[in-house]
C-alpha cells in the first residue's frame, strides 16, 4: 500500500448456483472485514425449472435483488463508513450461464413481453436441455473441414455452454430468436449493469467466458467463422456479429460504478467495476494459483486450475483438457481448466445408497415408536452417515478389502471428456464392509485427480504442489490425505470458506490501481493456509500399485463402451 | 408296490451343517409322513471351531445325540405303529467331512483320550485350515511326471476335501496321526455304525464321497498311488491302504440295522441301511435329477447337479467342472457335480451393506427413543430390507440401470475353479439406487448359473430344463424368474423343502428292494412341481447381450489378477 494509511477496501462479489455472496476485504492483506450471503428468490421456490427435462433457469432479477439484499447486509453489519471505503468491485459467477439480450444488453426477460419466458432467462451452467445441439457443433468441427474451433476446448464442445444453449434456444423459441441482439454472459451482464452501460457494442466481454465456453481465441481473430456458426443455425452469424472479436481479463476495470447503483448498494459513485470471469478462476486465484500450483475447486464436482508461461513457441495445446485461455485465470499467463465431474457427490452417492433402508422403510420403525419426530430422527441416522464411514475408513490400508474403484459416476469430464463413462467396483467378496467401499470411493476420486496431473504433467505443464479449496476439502480429512497419499504430493488446505469471493476481491484491486498485478495482489492479500496434508511415503508406493489397477479398470470400462 | 397291501415305509435321514432331519416317506408315492430335525448341542455352543481360523470340527456325539432326538420325536408324533412299518433308512451328510477313526472304524473322538482333541473330530466340509496342503496336493499333481489325480475333479483340488484335511490333521497333530488306523467320512461312518460294523477293512465305502473328494477312479483302480501320496506326507500310504479298492454306490446296503440301534431308533431290527452319500447328490435324485435335467440347490451357494449316460467311448472328461463321478447321483450314470461359490450369500452382502447404518450406529437412536427392544427393532429393519428390495427390483427392466455385475464374491468354483477370483460392478452412476444394485446382483448370479449350463454343453452334456432346490429357489420369486430368463429355459420349483431328505428315502427304497432301480423310485415318489417359471423371451434376448458383458467383465477381472 505504499504510503498510504486510508483504509482501502474492495468487494467481491461471487455468484453462485443459489445466492450471491458479497465480502468485502482489506486490499491490504486480504483480511475479510464482512460478508453476507443473500439467495435467489426466484430459484428458491423451483421457478422456471424442470428438473425432469434438466432445464434450469435463471431470472436477472434473482440476481439484482439477491446482490440488493447482500449489500443492504453489509450496511447494517460493517457500517457505512465501512463501505464508503470501498476502492473496487469485482464479480464472478457461474457459467457458461448465457441470456438473450436486447440492443441495450438488457436481458430481454427484464421487459414485459418476456418477463416470464425462460427462454429469455440465463441458461443456469447445469441446464442440460442443449444435449442435441453440442453434438452438432461436436461433429461439425471434426468433419467441416475447416479449423477445428473445439480444439482449446479439449475438442470436446458441451452442451453446458453458450452456442449449444443459444442454438437450444433459438430452435425452441422464435420469439426469443427474434427478439434477441446477442447473447450475454452472467458474469458480463453484471459489469455491464452495474456501470450503467447501454451499448452492447462496448460491452467489455470476459476473456474467461468467452475463451473457455464461446470458443473465443486470438488465433481465430475472435470467435468461430460466420461460415461454420452459419451452418449450425442461420441466427448464429448475427450473434456472432454482436460480440466483437476483442474480450477482457479480469484486471481490467469495466469502468465506473453508476450513480444508481452507488446509490442502492450503498458504495462510493464511480469505483471501478472489474471485467467479470467465472468463479472457479477467480477462485483459483483466491486459491493461490500460480506457476507449478494445481488449485482443485473440491465441492460435488472439481475444478482444477493452473497456469503456465505462455512458452517461446507460442500456445502449447493440453490434449483432453476442458480448455486453456491465455488470461483467463492470470491475466498474463496460458489459464487451464480441468475437473472432475463428481467428487464429493460420490460420497453422498454412497451415503444416499447406505440410507436406502431409513428413508424406505417407513413403516419399520413405526411412527409411534419414535418419541421425537420420525423424520428429524431419521435425517440425524443420515447425517451421522459420512462421518462414521470417514472415522472406521480413517482405519484401514490403501485398498482395504482388495477394492479398486472408478470415480466416473457421472461420467468424466477430464482427461479426455466422455460423459458416456460410468463408475465401477472390482474386489468384492463376502466380506467387503461399508467403511472398505467408502474408502475405495475417496481413493477413487484421488485416482481421478492424478489421472489430471499426470495428463498435465504429459503435456509439459509443471505441477509441484495442490491446493485446495471448496467444501470438501476441508471437511473431509481422511479424504485430503488420500489425494496427498495418491498424487504422492503435498496439498495446502486454504483457511478461508470464501476463496472464491477472495480472488474476486484481489482483481478489484488490481482493477482499483491498488495493486499493480494479479500476481502482488495474490501475495499481499493471499489467505494463510490452514494445514499442508503431506503424503506419506509408504502409503503413496501402494497407490502408485493401485493406481495401475484403476487405470487398467478404466481403460477396460471406456473399452466396454465401444 | 405291485401287490402289496401293507403300508412300505422308509426314512430318509439327512445331516446338515447345523442339525439333524429324518423324513418318513411312504414308498408308494412319496407322501411325507412326519419329519423332525435335531440340532447338535456341541456345534450350537460353538465348541471345538475357530471362525477366525476358519477350524470348524464336530464331535461324533453331536450326529448320535441329534439322531436319538429326531427318532425319539418322529416316535412321539408319528407314533410306533409307523416307525414299526419302515422298510429301509439312508442316509445323506455335508461332505467332504472327515474323521480319524481307530482300528474298528470308531471315531478317535468317541475315546476318553481325544474326546476333546478337535484334531480327533469330524473336520467339517467348510473347514479352511488345510489351504497349504491343498496347494501342495495340487502342485504335485501337475508336476510330478505321473498321472494327474485331479482330473474328475476339475483339475484343482480344494482345502475342503479328504486327502487336505488328512494332511492338516497328521501335520498339527502326531498324537492322532499316531491313534489313526484311517479317516472316514461322515456319511461313511454313519452307515458303519448303524449297522454295527466293527471292521474297518469292510466298511462300504461311498462312491460319491470318495468319488468326488478322495481321487478314487475306476480308472486308478482306486485311490492315488502309494507313491503319489507318500510324496505328499508318510502317513497316507498308510491310510490309502485303509481304505481298500472298492466304493459303493446307494442304491446298495450296507448291512441290516443292528439291534442296539433298533431299540434306540425304534425301527425295526435288520432292516436295510443304504451306503451313505453327500446332501447335494441325494438332494439332486429328490429333486428329479435325469439325462438333460440339472437340479439346482440353491442356498447360501449352489450345487449344481446332472447326470449324463457314460457313452461309448468310455467317460467323457468335462473341462472345469468340480467333479464327474460315475455312480455317484445315480447308480448307472456319470454323476457331474458343479456349483457357485456364492448364490444367497451374494443376496446377503448386499443386505448387510445396506445394513451397516442401523446396526453400527447405536448412538443414533438412542435407546430410550425406541419403546420396544431396540435390538428387536433393528433387527426388524434388517429382516425387512430384501423383501422391499425384491419388490421395487421386480419392477424394473433386465440391466437396469445400465448395470452389470459379476458374482464371485466368494471366488469361483466353476466353471474352472479359482477362489482367488472376486466380484465386480460396472455401470455405477450417480442415478444408481439400491434396487437397481440388487437387480444387478441377482442377474449376476443368474449369469454364473449360465456360465456353468454353457459350459457343460460345450463339453457335450445336454441341459433341457432346471429344477430348483433349497431355500431360495422357493424365496426369491423375482430372483427365479432371472435365473429363467437368463438361461432361457424354463425353471421348475419342487413341491417340498425336505428335497435332500427325500433323495435320501428313495435310496432306502431302492436299498430295501421295494423299487427295482433309483430311476423307478423317483417316478414313482418324485415330488409335485410347485409351479414352473417360464423365461419371457424378450427379456431373455435383453440377457443374452447383458450376458456377453458379464463375460467380459469377467475376462477382465481373471486377466487383471495374473
Amino acid at each position: 500500500m505504499g504510503k498510504q494509511t486510508a483504509r482501502e477496501l474492495v468487494l467481491g462479489i461471487d455468484y453462485g448456483t443459489d445466492s450471491c455472496r458479497g465480502v468485502i476485504i482489506d486490499a491490504a492483506d486480504g483480511a475479510e472485514i464482512a460478508q453476507a450471503v443473500g439467495a435467489y428468490p426466484r430459484w428458491a421456490k423451483g421457478m422456471y425449472c424442470d428438473p425432469q427435462t434438466n432445464r434450469f433457469r435463471q431470472h436477472p432479477l434473482d440476481y439484482v435483488e439477491s446482490l440488493g439484499s447482500v449489500m443492504d447486509s453489509l450496511l447494517a453489519s460493517a457500517g457505512a463508513e465501512t463501505l464508503s471505503a470501498v476502492r473496487g468491485i469485482a464479480i464472478d459467477t457461474t457459467g457458461s450461464t448465457p441470456c438473450a439480450v436486447d440492443a441495450a444488453g438488457q436481458p430481454l426477460s427484464m421487459s414485459k413481453e418476456f418477463a416470464e419466458d425462460p427462454d429469455a432467462m440465463f441458461v443456469l451452467w447445469k441446464d442440460h436441455t442443449a444435449t442435441a445441439e453440442a453434438e452438432e457443433i461436436n461433429t461439425l468441427a471434426r468433419c467441416w473441414g475447416g479449423i477445428d474451433y473445439t480444439k482449446y476446448e479439449g475438442g470436446v464442445y458441451s452442451s453446458e455452454w453458450f452456442w449449444a444453449k443459444i442454438m437450444r434456444v433459438f430452435k425452441s423459441n422464435s420469439r426469443v430468436e427474434a427478439a434477441s441482439a446477442s447473447f450475454v454472459e452472467h458474469c458480463d451482464w453484471m459489469s455491464a449493469l452495474l456501470t450503467g452501460a447501454k451499448d452492447l457494442r462496448a460491452m467489455k466481454r470476459s476473456r474467461c467466458a468467452m475463451g473457455h465456453k464461446a470458443m473465443w481465441h486470438a488465433d481465430f481473430g475472435g470467435y468461430p467463422s460466420a461460415d461454420f456458426l452459419g451452418r449450425l443455425h442461420p441466427s448464429l452469424p448475427r450473434i456472432r456479429e454482436s460480440l466483437g472479436t476483442e474480450t477482457w481479463t479480469s484486471d481490467r476495470s469495466c469502468g465506473g460504478l453508476a450513480a444508481e447503483w452507488s446509490t442502492r448498494l450503498h458504495l462510493p459513485a464511480g469505483i471501478p467495476v472489474a471485467v467479470g470471469a467465472y468463479d472457479a478462476h477467480m477462485g483459483a486465484v483466491g486459491g493461490g494459483v500460480r506457476e507449478g500450483v494445481l488449485v482443485k475447486v473440491m465441492g460435488t464436482s472439481t475444478c482444477d486450475m493452473i497456469v503456465a508461461p505462455k512458452g517461446k513457441g507460442g500456445e502449447r495445446l493440453v490434449r483432453g483438457i476442458c480448455g486453456q485461455v491465455d488470461g483467463s485465470v492470470m491475466p498474463s499467463m496460458l489459464g487451464y481448466e480441468a475437473g472432475q465431474s463428481a467428487f464429493g457427490d460420490v460420497y453422498a452417492w454412497f451415503r444416499n445408497l447406505l440410507s436406502w433402508p431409513l428413508v424406505s422403510m417407513k413403516s419399520i420403525v413405526p411412527e409411534g415408536n419414535l418419541r421425537s419426530g420420525e423424520a428429524a430422527a431419521r435425517q440425524a441416522q443420515v447425517d451421522a452417515i459420512l462421518p462414521l464411514l470417514e472415522e472406521e475408513a480413517a482405519a484401514l490400508e490403501p485398498g482395504a478389502g482388495g477394492l479398486v474403484a472408478l470415480d466416473w459416476l457421472n461420467g468424466r469430464r477430464t482427461p479426455d471428456a466422455d460423459q458416456r463413462l460410468r463408475g465401477a467396483i472390482m474386489g468384492l467378496t463376502l466380506g467387503t464392509t461399508a467403511p472398505m467401499l467408502y474408502r475405495a470411493l475417496l481413493e477413487a476420486t484421488a485416482y481421478g485427480a492424478r489421472a489430471i496431473v499426470e495428463r498435465f504433467r504429459e503435456e509439459g505443464v509443471a505441477i509441484d504442489k495442490v491446493v485446495g479449496i471448496g467444501g470438501v476439502a476441508r471437511k473431509s480429512a481422511l479424504g485430503m490425505q488420500i489425494v496427498a497419499d495418491v498424487l504422492g504430493m503435498p496439498i495446502d488446505i486454504v483457511a478461508s470458506d470464501q476463496s472464491v469471493a477472495l480472488g474476486a476481491a484481489m482483481f478489484a484491486a488490481v482493477a482499483a490501481g491498488i495493486w499493480p498485478s494479479v500476481d502482488e495482489a495474490q501475495k499481499r492479500m493471499g489467505p494463510p493456509v490452514e494445514r499442508t496434508v503431506e503424503p506419506d511415503p509408504r502409503r503413496a508406493k501402494e497407490y502408485d500399485g493401485l493406481y495401475a489397477r484403476y487405470r487398467k479398470l478404466g481403460d477396460f470400462v471406456e473399452k466396454e463402451l465401444t
